[in-house]
């Protein structure tokens, strides 16, 4: 490991248990809660470096902690599992264009691709959008999976400083400032597509205002509710 | 506890044991037929006084009836767990105002979610509406989370003498004579808005008239039978 | 027991062993299928006679064959458990009108109900819909639920010699020569009204002609394989 | 067995094991994730022969290795279980006219259904269709079940040279150049259908061009993910 790394765990340091363990959870929650099939990926910064762990070659709802794998923002292989993801890009360009961000997940998730190929974009009904512009998430347009750091550029450009991004006929990349986070914007993305195309059939929607979305963002939050809860639904289904 | 409250049992008091696990099996219904996700609350009132049995910090599907709250109309603490729920005074607010009141739900039902932000409302097309008026549920038009007593009455007042409100943005409040009754009416109120949100595609609809809906309501009513019906869902989902 | 029902085993009889537990299967199968919710029961004549059994006062989910309640068409008590169901005259309105008719099915679908206040009706777009005419079921324009002999034939003159009836703002009753084939149809026909909802947002679709529908029809069928098939579905769901 | 098959290992050879077992998991998949219900069937050729395996009589969902059958391109009996499936003809004929083809599903797939009866076909809006021309799928028009050689013969010219074919009110008929990619074209053949059906409610969507298409060819597959992901959700639902 040369010296950019240098303050990198390694790979099987106890250091990483918990994010390991974490990272799984969070991908083991995309699955149960519907918004991934077999492909789509969620990484999470190591804190403090510019390495990440994400998905090695498995679904998400197939992931363990052994088949993780440990890169740098150029793609560099820094322990884990051997094969890197195709897509990487997506977590080291936006990584390194946003310092705030600690994760990102990737999706194929119904809601994002039907609106990434929608003239009118995803624009918020409801409360749970306060992550978002109430213009709704801005759309990468590029065709091709993000498999080199141009496109991954590109895609970063694209996500701008929003929480998320729709990727044309492919699905969406969501952001947080912890995995936590970025799991549960990505189950909150998918509930407000799901809203915005039902409103649709019923003639214009209250659709929420800046103002609207100020006044829910000033209200306390309670993320370790859902995470509980959204744990506790995966735990129940792999009772035997 | 002060003379206001001197006949409100203490929390650990058996007189409270079935009415904890009554509200427990609630949310547990809630959850189950996925009105709920991580957030949302029920409320139960304790009889004859002015308190309340309430979540404690806790997604309805991971209630216990160690994670409950027990609290007067202004919020007061009379036991439980410590945290009070950040929207107590949709409960206390609403069993002040409407002394019939036993029971209320506040979910962000996807349902209640998409009509609070419609310009037609919710007009019922099936016989399960026959505790709605023909025009169905009023709109409480308020941002925010209903965390002040300002904001509570507000809601109580869009709520007047309906049994259920629907929160711009937000979700809904559902009351009941019983928390049996209020849990039901959460559910059929969801299945009404399934059902209007499907009649739109195809022009307009047989809406119920008051008329139809008093006869209706003459029929004999078998509440007993969907609470077993239900219980045995959650039930066996979790089965080992 | 008169001499008018000479003909029909009693209610513990072996002779209605095998029935009962196809009827409790059949209900568990609508339940399983998402068909039911906590209300809705099926019916089974007593081959020969002028008796049948249905559910007293349970879900079709929770059915067992305790809970059974054997009647003749006019709700006289034969056998079982006491509470004879409020509507019990669709079944018993319909048996007496159809002699061809062996078991009927009234559930609270939500296709049905969807379509029975709508103003196109149901016409069928698959080949499932082989037993309807290409104009769709019937529909019963009548309020309030059928605990009348006159209600009862009203539903049944609206019946006619179709295999289904909608029911107006409450859902449907469907029809069979065998109990295998009326819990099929029932399944078949919330199918076929998802379809028909699905396409109505695109524009008129091919809808089949009689002569379609007799073409299919000529086709061989295989009741015993879907019957297996929702039974294995009903018993994974059991396990353990 | 004649010398036009004597090359054909018997049905209970061990050469055929992993073959059989193969089928097996891809009928519990398409299954599982919802495509088919108690009808529809999957076949797979005999490496090197002109014959194939096939689902004898039984739904997908409970298909086992003891109810297969092993057939030639006539519909001729070669082992396994007697009873020849009634619509053989669509594996048959489609095999001998398309010798790239390993493996033939057919189901009654809602959204295939849906789209067999519509004017504007299913035009793909998302990546996952690039095994499919910008146009869709051609669309069989026949009535009645394929149970003929001439039916099957019309159903494979229907089908020419394409993917999947949808057949009109009835389902989908779908290929691959082994069991795993029919099986997964199956599933995103029906997620392509939904997203099309839901697209349709915002006005003309971005349809996927013939050259994005082909981008999206150009990146590299990774077919054992989703294979190993579909297993993992059978083999979860079947723990006690």
């Amino acid at each position: 490991m040369d010296s950019l790394h240098s303050n990198v765990p390694a790979f099987d340091s106890s250091d990483l248990k918990d994010l390991k363990q974490k990272l799984v959870d969070g991908c083991h929650i995309l699955d149960r809660e519907g918004i991934t099939d077999g492909f789509g990926h969620a990484s999470v910064r190591i804190p403090g470096t510019e390495a990440f762990l994400t998905l090695a070659g498995v679904s998400p709802g197939c992931a363990t902690v052994d088949r993780l794998v440990l890169l740098d923002f150029d793609g560099g292989y820094l322990g884990g599992e051997k094969a890197p993801p195709y897509e990487w890009p997506i977590h080291a360009c936006i990584m390194r264009a946003r310092p705030d961000v600690m994760s990102v997940c990737h999706t194929h998730s119904k809601w994002s691709s039907l609106f990434s190929v929608l003239k009118g974009g995803l624009r918020p009904i409801h409360m749970y959008a306060k992550f978002l512009a109430a213009a709704g998430p801005p759309i990468y347009p590029g065709s091709g999976l993000i498999a080199t750091i141009e496109r991954g550029g590109a895609l970063a450009a694209a996500l701008r400083d929003s929480a998320a991004v729709l990727m044309r006929a492919h699905g969406d990349a969501v952001v947080g400032t912890s995995l936590e986070q970025a799991i549960l914007r990505t189950i909150q993305l998918a509930f407000l597509g799901e809203l915005a195309h039902m409103a649709v059939a019923h003639g214009e929607p209250l659709y929420m205002t800046q103002e609207e979305l100020a006044t829910f963002s000033a209200d306390q939050a309670f993320p370790a509710r859902p995470w509980e809860y959204y744990l506790s639904r995966v735990r129940e289904r792999r009772l035997p």
